[in-house]
């Protein structure tokens, strides 16, 4: 049910419905779409801050230009919520049964007025010089507006961006939408810039972007509807790249956001008037052990380093900062360099623990091939977020197992269990001949010894011995892996054996011969893309053999807000449709 | 031999040779040195410009600073033969028996002078914030010099690692060496900028390094000695990250070098008198294949745009580039944005094609990933270099298929020939669904035609129909799947059959039912890394049936200059080997 029928934003349907209205009615929109950010997020989780500052920005936006004609790009796009709701889109705000029609995100097959389907920073001003280069090519002239936040800036992308932006002698507007904040505070001597350039109302002779031969204007209020109408106004048509830095306050107009920028980024579901989480958090997580773990370590001597790309908050990562800052490095949004200058940490001496989203990481995978890799240094990672599961397909982090796996020298590794992972992370940081990456499990927390304290070797844990059919469930899948070996025995009566196999580099031979000694099929599971997966690896090991093997896992495909419910029954990742498909492949042997 | 028994350098064993020798001598030092890197390039090729042009840099910091207490690290490492003359390798250069003793980059195996493999561009600077990190958690207190080139700047890692830099209280000296070149000429508005400061000799108001936060000084003339020293020695012990804005000459001191930088970049062996090549180079290229097809369909009126990332050199570009300059887009060093901005002219209605190396795609990862692969719009890609080859483990280009293979929405193709491969590119840029990759073939150039030319769907080829074995020869490899099926009839009279898949990423099915049905063993051949190949998606596919499998590729490791041939039969990649390996399996059934 629409819970506004009085608002104003039920008239507008698209952006021309913008156009006759009054400055008074245009705030009373804003209003009205501030209200409706927060009933939303507090409902379902969302991005809260960067939406409430944007609003004005994007009224101006959708007042003086004509899109989809005219075409802005949103950076990220968390905060593209305003610009949905004017674009179309806003029953998914006004109407709680409809709040789950319309994504986080920008996305083409939503909308007419989105272009790209994004969720990764410092990506707007590339497309933008892409569609520029297009338009001009093809002869047409539409104006072309990329916003960026001050925080997407940190990231080398963005640089490339401006860079090649520079070389356009046609339209091009790049918004930097300066809320001075990326998810975390920024970092860097970038912002040292912009402070100056704000401090001077964007009179200081030196500025990055005039340097890079692109005109510049400056806002100073970018919450001020009144000044953006204009702005924008005076700028349109412009025949040239032309950066606006347009100061803006994040979480305007909403008071708990504005004092706490980097917990109300993005919120959980919260209780809208007392601001607190509606989800109680449990206490004991993965990452709250490795913290624990590492401030031991820190106590104890060992020159420990923590690195985090901008985004401490999911690794526990405030509690490190807030004993050790000296051993505290958040490089921003910038995932290169956090792997880059932990490769030259561990090569003089320290013991770098890089914290990382897979999906992220991905941003730095030359990094982990050419810096890492190669120089085989001890550089020690924990990578979460490689999983299949219910997320956006813009941060769908299930390639991990693909494009780390396949590093040479690197030791990837998969526990299964709170103890385990100490055990993984404790050698890890004790040896020093090469990178070791390990895969934080994202479903439920598990309590199990670990049975072994030194990986150089790979010894599989066989937790039953059983025959004909060997189950090795990778990391959180081993949950499955157990459920799995007691249908099998319910089921069918076969006594299957259950093997963690710890890594999904390197093989234990010697237990890979036993299993192909008693076993007719081997079936691995896996929480993550089958494709260059640890189930390929093994079944490129058991190729020329007798032995079998089935490969469950995830296709080469992206789902987006698929529940990870249903996303396990498409996949056949189900207990029984496990056991369904044993049964058959034993059946045709 | 020693070519050179009277030069000085044969007295510098070690830096501290340096300190009592007058300005003359060191001058000598250079002049001897020059002579050096062109003797050694014209002999066996390498790096020329950037080596010419760094010389006196190199002079004074071994001449100022104490290495390896007092570090340098390389950008790239590829100018770094001066530095390996002054730090115990002079024999790499003075003696052609031993110019293969030293590698075209640092490494740390070669001498404790380096500290890192390093042959990608634009990691200086981080891995420099990461040593100024460690050493300040360790209570030391050496220099840190980290020298990166203008071309070098415009990844976006370097900004990563500027913005990082100010952040430190420590010393950090950050040599810019400005030569107003990239391996081609440089790209975008960073360039105006630093023009600017050459212009203003460092004085201008507007400074990019400033804005950082960063201390700055400039030198009109890196490549004057007697400057350089000076400017090190005030500098030495600075207690703050400073750049130093050198000005140099790519290609000082030699007058062909200084006229066509480009072209001695990086030359082939050639004559020192004549400056021709000593190999002629082929008519006929794959590269040229494709040059003439796009230029083809730009005639024809398609809207082709070609983009590089500042290779144009190797793809043949600058013949598309003279006929078609609004075609044409070279993005800097700066892979990321070629992606990206590609995506985005393919979402406006232009045909991209981006030319890119295997090894230098890695730099885009996350941009194939998020916004190729996501967006699923109509992107061509041309990679070359993806092969298992006698190069620098730094530009080890094999594992693109394990990175590019498990992308979803992504077609990627490998001809055998150069028919199949235009037919595949027009194909790539007829159809509107999906970005299509194609893998350049590396080893010789074949003349088969194409046996389709819609690649929807893919139909394997099936060039002869036998039984038993079925040998799957991928892309360049298909001369060796023919080698293997000639020896296999000769030596064990086995009529094998032999198919060319075409796609790394999908499968034909029914072909596929049809290998199963009349053989008993599949071998797959493909020139690239096995983790994540094209081996083990065969292998997972028919991992429950009764067919077997045996994948030929490489493993997975670094190979550092091992020629060719070694790695072949390292890697059980000769016929012979494959026969005996076959062989053995089917005695084993």
């Amino acid at each position: 049910m629409n819970l506004h029928p009085d608002y104003l934003l039920n008239d507008i349907n698209e952006p021309a419905d913008l156009k006759g209205l009054s400055l008074d009615q245009l705030k009373q929109l804003a209003t009205e779409m501030r209200q409706l950010v927060l009933e939303r997020d507090s409902a379902i989780g969302g991005h809260v801050g960067p939406n409430l500052g944007i609003m004005e920005v994007t009224l101006a936006f959708h007042y003086v230009f004509n899109s989809p004609h005219d075409k802005v790009i949103w950076d990220v796009s968390h905060l593209s919520y305003p610009h949905k709701m004017l674009t179309g889109r806003k029953l998914g705000f006004l109407d709680p049964d409809h709040y789950e029609d319309v994504s986080g995100y920008t996305n083409p097959e939503e909308s007419d007025h989105d272009f790209f389907e994004i969720g990764h920073t410092s990506t707007s001003v590339a497309l933008a010089v892409g569609m520029a280069q297009a338009r001009d090519m093809l002869g047409k002239h539409e104006n072309l507006v990329a916003v960026i936040g001050d925080g997407s800036l940190s990231g080398g992308l963005a640089f490339e961006g401006l860079n090649n932006a520079a070389k356009l002698h046609s339209n091009l507007i790049i918004v930097v939408n300066d809320n001075q904040n990326s998810i975390a505070p920024n970092q860097g001597g970038l912002y040292q810039g912009l402070a100056e350039l704000r401090a001077t109302n964007g009179q200081s002779e030196n500025n990055i972007f005039k340097f890079m031969g692109l005109d510049y204007q400056y806002v100073a209020n970018g919450n001020d509807l009144a000044t953006m109408i204009e702005t924008f106004k005076d700028i349109k048509d412009i025949d040239h790249p032309i950066v606006l830095h347009v100061v803006t306050k994040k979480g305007a107009g909403y008071a708990p956001a504005e004092a706490e920028p980097e917990r109300y980024h993005w919120r959980d579901p919260f209780d809208l008037k007392t601001g607190k989480d509606k989800q109680i958090k449990p206490k004991e997580t993965y990452s709250g052990a490795v913290i624990d773990e590492l401030i031991r370590q820190v106590k104890a001597g060992t020159p420990i380093a923590a690195i985090t790309a901008a985004i401490p908050g999911v690794f526990d990562l405030h509690r490190f900062e807030k004993q050790f800052p000296d051993h505290y490095f958040d490089v921003g949004i910038a995932e290169q360099v956090s792997v880059t200058s932990a490769v030259a940490m561990a090569q003089a001496g320290i013991r770098p623990v890089v914290f990382e989203n897979s999906t992220f990481l991905q941003r730095a995978y030359d990094q982990l091939v050419h810096d890492m890799a190669l120089n085989s240094v001890p550089v020690v990672m924990i990578v979460r977020n490689g999983t299949i599961s219910n997320g956006s397909a813009t941060h769908q982090g299930d390639f991990d197992i693909s494009y780390i796996s396949s590093l040479p020298n690197v030791e990837y590794l998969a526990p299964t269990s709170v103890e385990e992972m100490i055990s993984m992370l404790r050698w890890a940081i004790r040896q020093t001949e090469v990178p070791v990456v390990i895969r934080q499990p994202e479903k439920a927390l598990l309590h199990r010894p670990a049975t072994q304290d030194d990986y150089s070797n790979i010894d599989y844990e066989i937790a039953h011995q059983g025959s004909e059919v060997a189950i090795m469930a990778v990391g959180d899948f081993w949950a499955l892996g157990e459920e799995v070996v007691t249908q099998l025995k319910r089921k069918l009566n076969i006594d299957a054996s259950l093997i963690n196999p710890k890594s999904l580099t390197n093989i234990d031979r010697e237990d890979l011969h036993y299993l192909q000694e008693r076993h007719d099929l081997v079936v691995t599971l896996e929480d993550g893309n089958l494709s260059g997966g640890f189930g390929e690896m093994i079944s490129r090991y058991f190729g020329a053999t007798n032995i079998k093997t089935l490969n469950f896992g995830a296709p080469r495909e992206f789902a987006d807000n698929v529940p990870t419910e249903v996303l396990a029954e498409w996949y056949h990742l189900m207990p029984e449709q496990i056991v369904d498909d044993i049964e058959r492949v034993l059946h045709s042997m």
